[in-house]
C-alpha cells in the first residue's frame, strides 16, 4: 500500500486528525497553493459535542458524522486519506501510517486527546468511553442490554448490578450523559419495562474535585448540581474512583457500587506518535508548541487543538482543550501558513473566549457567555441553536432538529436499538456472529 | 435467567419472531384476552423492504427499525423478550431459549428465513448477506473501505477487485442493490473520489435462471432488465456460481470475476428449530401447515409467513414468501385463535395477491398490480408511497421523506460512514479494539 498522491510543485500540507482543528485548517487551505493531504482514522468528521445523544438513543450517528470526502467534494489539490498515523519522523519529515508513509513539507497535528484510564487496566477494560460516535453506539447498545437483561436476571444483586449507571466524571460530558439518563428513567423506562421496578434504576455522578463543570463559572456548577440533584441524579463529589472489579466501582473510602453500566468521563490524555521526542511533551501528554503553534526545535511541524499545549498570559497553563480553541487555531494557523509561503511573518495566537454551555436536560442548560452568566430556559434555547448553527449540511440541521422538537414533544428517545457486533467484513476474514445473550 | 412473566388464568401466546407476519399477529392480538410473549433476537422490528437503501448509505437503521418495546408500549398483556429460540419441546408445549424455557398455549412459529448459501462454506465465509440491518451495515462498510483500499492499493488486480461488485440473485433485493450501486457509481463515486478511475468500477448481476424477478410478470422481468443494462450494470443470466476462492467468484463454466465485495442475495431458507420433527418440513426447510397454519400433527403448534408451507389451490406448491403473505395470515392467525378460545371454528387461509414492486433506480420501477403492469415513474411513484405509509411512526415517514427528496434533489447518498467494529460491550469482557487496516 502507498498514499498514491502526485508529487507536485505545491508545497504539501499534512493534517493528522480531522476534528475541529484540522477540519477548519483544512476548509481555510483547501482552496490556497498548497496541495492538502487529511489523514484521519475514520473517514468522517464526528461532532462530538452532541456525541452524548447518540449514547441516549436521541439521534443517529449520521446526524453528527459528516464523510470527509463529501466535505471536499469539489477541491482540487485536497486528498483524504484513512489511515492511523503511528509516527512522525521529523529529521526526515515523513509520518508512518497504516497505509505506508508520506512525507510533509509542512505537518500539522491536530489528533485530539484519547480517554485517559490513569493507567487502571481494570478501568480501562470494563468502562464505557464517550469520545466517538462508534463509542456512544456502544453505550447505548450496553445500556439497552442491561436492562432487557435485568428482566430475566434471577439475582436480585445482579439486577441492581444491571441497573445502576455510574458516570465518573463532572465536566460537560458527565453532566449532560447523567441529564439525560435521569429523563430517560423518569419518561421513558416505566412505559418500555413496565414490569421492571424504575425506582431500581439509580444514577450516580462521581466527581473527584469539590464542584461540577470545574472549568465554567460558580453560578453555572452550582446551577448544574441542583438541576441534577433535582432530577434524581445522585452527584457524588470530592470521590475518587479508586478501582472496578467483579463488576463494583471501588472507590477510595473503600465504599462500593455494584454496576455494569460504567460510563469513564473522567479525563483525557493526547494522542501519542512513535519517534516523537518525548521533550516535546508537557501536561497531559501534550505537544509544546509556540505562540505560532509550532512544535518546539521545528520549522515545518505545527500541532493545533487538545493534542497541543500553548500559553499565553492569560493561559499559563495551557488553554482549555475545548473546540474553540482549536478551531482559532486552525483558522490562524491556515492564514499563518500562506503568509509563511508568502515570505510573510506569521500572527501569534491569542484565544478569545467565547464562552462555555453546558445543557442538563429538557428547559435547562447553563452558560457563561462573557459576564453573563444564566441557565434554566434561556440558556438552554442558546445551547440549541449554538449547536444546530454548527452542525454540517442542511440536510443534518432538518434531520436534528425534527428529532430534538419530536423528542421534546414526546419525552421520547426514539432510537433504542441494539445493533450488535457489527465488523468491517474482509472477505478473508471468518464471518463472525455475535450469540444473543 | 428466566422469563420471568406471571402466570395467569389468561391463556400464553407466544410468538417466535417479529417481522411483517409476527408483528402483525402480536398487535391484533394486544387487545385480546391472551396473554403475549413475543421473542426476538433482536429488540426492534425490522422494515426488510427498505435495508437495501441503508446499505447504500441512504437510510439511517433507526429509520427503518422498530423498537417493539416502542410499538407496545400501551400492552398491558403483553410481553417482550430478547432471546434466540433454539427448540421447540411439542410434548411438552415449551420453548428453549437463551434465557431459559417457557410454556406456553398457543406457539406460533413466524421465524422467517436466513440465507441459504446452499452449504458451500466458501461462499458462506466470503459473502455479505443482507437480510438484517446489521449485515446492511456490514454491507455499507465493506464497500466504502473497499473503495478507499482501492485508493492506496498498489497492485492492479487487487485494486479491481476491490473496485468490482458482484451480486449473486435476480431477485428483487439483488435488483434493487444493483440499481442503487450504479447510480452511487454514476452519481457519487467520481465526485467522492476524483483521484480514482470510476470506470474501474464494474457492477455484475448474476442470476441462475434465464430472467429477473423471476416472481413477477414477464414484461416486469423485461424492464427490470432493460433499465438496469441501460444503467450500466451487467447483467448475467443463466449463470451459476460454483464457489468463491482467493477472492474470486468461480461460475460454473469456469470463468471468475475477482471481488472483494461479493453480495449474496441468492436464496432462502427457513428458519430451524431442535426437537422437532424433520419429518414436518417440506421444500425450503419451511414447516408444513394446514389452511388454519397450524402444523400438521398438532393442536397448539401454529406457523406463519416465509417459515411455513401452506398449499391452497392457487398455490399448489405453497405461497411465496413475501411480506404480504405473512401480514394476511397473521390477521387471520389472530382472529382464529380469538375464535378458538370462544369455542368457535377458525376460517381458512386464502391469499389475496395485491401485487408486486420493485424498484430499480431513480424515477425507475416495475409493479404488477392485478392486471395492470406498468414501469417507470409511475411504478416508481407508486412504490415509493406504498413503502412510504408502511413506514411505522410520523418521525420515521418524516425522516425517510426528507432522506429522499435529499438524495434525489442532490443525487447523493449522504451517510458514507464507515462505522468499524461495535461490540456490546459486557463489562467482564476485555474492550475490542479495531485496527483501521
Amino acid at each position: 500500500m502507498s498514499f498514491n498522491i502526485p508529487n507536485t510543485s505545491r508545497k504539501r500540507v499534512v493534517i493528522v486528525g480531522g476534528g475541529f482543528g484540522g477540519l477548519k485548517l483544512a476548509n481555510k487551505l483547501k482552496d490556497s497553493n498548497f496541495q492538502i493531504v487529511l489523514v484521519d482514522k475514520n473517514n468522517y468528521h464526528q461532532f462530538l459535542p452532541l456525541i452524548y445523544q447518540v449514547a441516549s438513543a436521541g439521534l443517529e450517528p449520521s446526524s453528527i458524522s459528516f464523510p470527509f470526502r463529501k466535505i471536499f467534494q469539489k477541491s482540487r489539490h485536497f486528498y483524504f486519506r484513512w489511515a492511523t498515523v503511528n509516527a512522525v519522523v521529523a529529521e526526515k519529515n515523513l509520518i508512518e501510517t497504516s497505509i505506508g508513509e508520506l512525507h510533509y513539507d509542512y505537518l500539522v497535528i491536530a489528533a485530539g486527546t484519547i480517554t485517559n484510564y490513569f493507567g487502571n487496566q481494570h478501568i480501562e477494560e470494563a468502562a464505557l468511553p464517550m469520545k466517538t460516535v462508534q463509542e456512544a453506539l456502544n453505550m447505548r447498545n450496553t445500556l439497552l442490554s442491561n436492562f432487557e437483561k435485568a428482566l430475566t436476571c434471577d439475582s436480585p444483586q445482579e439486577k441492581q448490578a444491571l441497573l445502576n449507571v455510574v458516570i465518573v466524571g463532572g465536566g460537560a460530558t458527565g453532566v449532560e450523559v447523567s441529564g439525560v439518563l435521569s429523563e430517560m428513567k423518569r419518561f421513558v423506562l416505566h412505559k418500555d419495562y413496565p414490569d421492571l421496578d424504575d425506582h431500581q434504576m439509580n444514577i450516580f455522578l462521581v466527581e473527584a474535585s469539590s464542584k461540577l463543570l470545574s472549568a465554567m463559572s460558580p453560578e453555572a456548577s452550582a446551577s448544574a448540581e441542583r438541576f441534577l440533584r433535582e432530577m434524581g441524579v445522585n452527584v457524588m463529589l470530592n470521590t475518587m474512583v479508586k478501582d472496578y472489579r467483579n463488576n463494583k466501582v471501588i472507590f477510595d473510602n473503600g465504599e462500593e457500587i455494584p454496576t455494569r453500566t460504567f460510563i469513564w468521563v473522567s479525563g483525557v490524555m493526547a494522542a501519542k506518535f512513535d519517534k516523537m521526542d518525548s521533550a516535546l511533551l508537557g501536561r497531559g501528554r501534550r505537544i509544546m508548541v509556540d505562540e505560532f503553534n509550532r512544535v518546539k526545535g521545528s520549522d515545518s511541524i505545527y500541532a493545533i487543538g487538545d493534542v497541543c499545549l500553548q500559553t499565553e498570559e492569560a493561559f499559563p497553563n495551557g488553554h482549555p482543550q475545548v473546540a474553540q480553541v482549536a478551531i482559532q487555531q486552525g483558522v490562524l494557523l491556515a492564514s499563518n501558513l500562506k503568509k509563511i509561503l508568502l515570505g510573510e511573518l506569521p500572527e501569534a495566537f491569542h484565544y478569545r473566549n467565547l464562552g462555555a454551555l453546558a445543557t442538563v436536560g429538557r428547559n435547562k442548560a447553563v452558560a457563561d457567555i462573557n459576564n453573563i452568566r444564566t441557565h434554566g430556559w434561556t440558556a438552554w434555547m442558546i445551547w440549541l441553536l449554538v449547536h444546530l448553527r454548527s452542525i454540517l449540511g442542511i440536510r443534518n440541521k432538518l434531520v436534528v432538529l425534527i428529532n430534538w422538537v419530536w423528542n421534546y414533544i414526546t419525552y421520547d428517545q426514539s432510537m433504542r436499538l441494539i445493533l450488535s457486533a457489527q465488523k468491517c467484513k474482509d472477505q478473508d476474514q471468518k464471518k463472525e456472529e455475535e450469540p444473543v445473550k
